[in-house]
């Protein structure tokens, strides 16, 4: 049997649309700065890209620059934050940054379904110093959860009007319809931004975009990469045409996905998956389950047995599934965000994440539960 | 006739390599941060890629940071620099960076051949204060002027023992074999450190890499790009897998064409080019002409005809030239390189640059400068 690729919040495969698009682009000598012919053509592939991106996430052509990744994205809006704020759940790429304070944690209560609030330790003095950016994933990349969109009745709640608030939607972007994006506001200059990524919609690695909310300007965030002015002087860098051409196919095909009802479809599969398991693995804790999740997203804890056990494991029966988040270079350790949604280190030890895509089957489905399923039973076997 | 790319140094036609590698890796899934199959069949991409890189600079491949670009790679290096120095004829990528002080210009002295040398004002104290940074790219991309690597011995002219250099090599890569690089030093523990792009050698845009002296951690300068710790914890972000291949191959053909003297073959059209045109326009200034230049590449200057125009006439005429660095947007206005090297603004707004790569043909130069000439007539003509 082919090997089953069940890692797509990893990264998806890339479409063939988008496949298509990078290589009528390789054929396109120019580079979209310069003004002749050549220049031209590069640089009309760039704009049908930022349409085709802006069409997807629901925004003006004019708020998309287009960057190395989401992470790069983040890090554009991380940058000259007097300071910024995120829950223990957020990906690495917001959690590593070294603007973020160590007592950041604090101000946000985790509910064991990954919900983010805000805690009674958040008070106004926080909120108005100037530059403060508070990000707000819309979906957990390891357990699907999907964050509440009415934050500033939140913020409210704590006797404030409104904050900056930046949204990673990498994970939520092509999956489902509704982004989170918060409507600009006077007092929220910036908080209708958004970090997204071509590679997870099933466009290249290495290209992204920052949304930038109508009051984004170089600053309040300065600049990260600076130099020839590229993307209207927010973002410098010779573009990536190919990727961005990838990007933009891949970003059209997932709209029409979406609009189609794919993912309901896959949203089934998973739901398929999962009561498998639970029906002979009863032990076995669904994570995030009591909350909205992503459609195509399971993470489950087997206490007992290791994530890292059940990946090699599965790996080697021809699955394609992870532990956690892949953007850690391989390394091993227990899921921080199940740890900050409240289970012990046995049981964010135990957790394995299986995401689906399109391209998913009930058959590679049924064939992952009972090859996971026979590993569960010589496991057993093996503790007892 | 079919169009004459003359603008190698805009940015070079995609090599099949490139493309063949490209392709190759479209057909890879994984996440190189993965550790099933899939995940590890991408890392080997990357790691294959970071050889052949390593391979054409003569550095080890750990010393290989892939960026999106030289641009990505120079804002690393500037970033927290306690300041950086550089002279005015250095690429924008450098002179819009925010930590250039106003003055550093000072510092260097330019020779109207594009030489950069230490001035009388650059005196020791200010090369003991701890973590600042001199640029010096190895050629200037309008002039093609090549800088002198014999910095160290001018640092002791002026009483210092060493200093930490960061030599912008993208445009000397895979033309000309020695980059320019500085024996790490105890005292210039940066002193090694450069900024490549894959494009200008035949790879795709977007991708680059910091190729990191010895000495480099992420502090002294500290990460410009946080998150998942990829790239040996120096650089984060998910790899842009497809690009990355691409300019390792690119990397393997353009060392095999230095080798096969592609190069010199190359530098035979420039000089048929320049003798053509200077034995019929007789007062038109070959830039940086006294100094060693890059084999490929001719800028030049008629005064009283825009060099914006001539980009112009000569597109329509169905030739790919440009004036000025292509990095810019598409903004028209004289060249900051040639003001700096003491031209003044009628001789600076009237170059135009000609570029030349392994593609070139000694028909389509002769074709363009036949072209050129005949519009210099007109233009002579209409002046007259």
């Amino acid at each position: 049997m082919s090997r089953v690729y069940l890692d797509y919040n990893a990264t998806a495969p890339l479409r063939v649309e988008a496949r298509e698009a990078m290589l009528a682009a390789m054929d396109v000598v120019g580079n979209p700065s310069s003004v002749h012919a050549e220049g031209r053509a590069a640089k009309a592939i760039v704009e049908k890209a930022r349409g085709q991106v802006a069409a997807l996430v629901g925004c003006d052509p004019q708020e998309v620059i287009f960057t190395s990744g989401a992470t790069e994205a983040v890090a554009m809006a991380a940058y000259d934050s007097d300071e910024i704020f995120a829950a223990p759940v957020e990906h690495d790429c917001v959690i590593a940054n070294e603007t973020l304070p160590e007592d950041s944690a604090k101000v946000f209560d985790v509910s064991k379904d990954g919900i983010v609030s805000f805690t009674g330790y958040a008070h106004p003095s926080w909120f108005c110093g100037g530059n403060e950016l508070f990000f707000f994933q819309r979906a957990n990349s390891e357990t699907g959860v999907l964050q509440d969109v009415s934050m500033p009745q939140t913020a409210r709640d704590i006797g404030i009007d409104g904050f900056n608030v930046f949204r990673d939607v990498a994970q939520a972007l092509g999956k489902i319809a509704d982004l989170g994006r918060i409507p600009p506001r006077e007092e929220a200059s910036i908080g209708s931004s958004l970090a997204v990524s071509a590679h997870k919609i099933g466009g290249p690695k290495g290209v992204g975009a920052l949304i930038a909310g109508p009051g984004y300007t170089p600053g309040p965030f300065n600049m990260l990469i600076e130099g020839g002015g590229q993307e209207m002087g927010r973002r410098s860098g010779t573009e990536n045409v190919i990727g961005i051409a990838g990007f933009g196919a891949a970003a059209e095909a997932a709209a029409r996905d979406l609009e189609a009802g794919v993912w309901e479809k896959i949203e089934k599969l998973r739901n398929i998956l999962e009561s498998a398991i639970e029906a002979r693995s009863n032990d076995t804790i669904f994570v995030g389950k009591g909350a909205e999740r992503l459609p195509n997203t399971s993470c489950f804890a087997t206490p007992g047995w290791k994530g890292e056990t059940q990946v090699m494991q599965m790996d080697l029966a021809g699955f394609a599934i992870s532990a956690g988040s892949a953007c850690s270079s391989g390394k091993v350790k227990s899921s921080r965000v199940l740890r900050a949604m409240g289970y012990d280190e046995d049981v964010a030890a135990s957790a394995i994440r299986v995401s689906l895509g399109p391209e998913t089957t009930e058959q590679q489905v049924m064939a992952f539960a009972e090859a996971w399923l026979k590993a569960r039973d010589k496991q057993r076997a093996r503790a007892a």
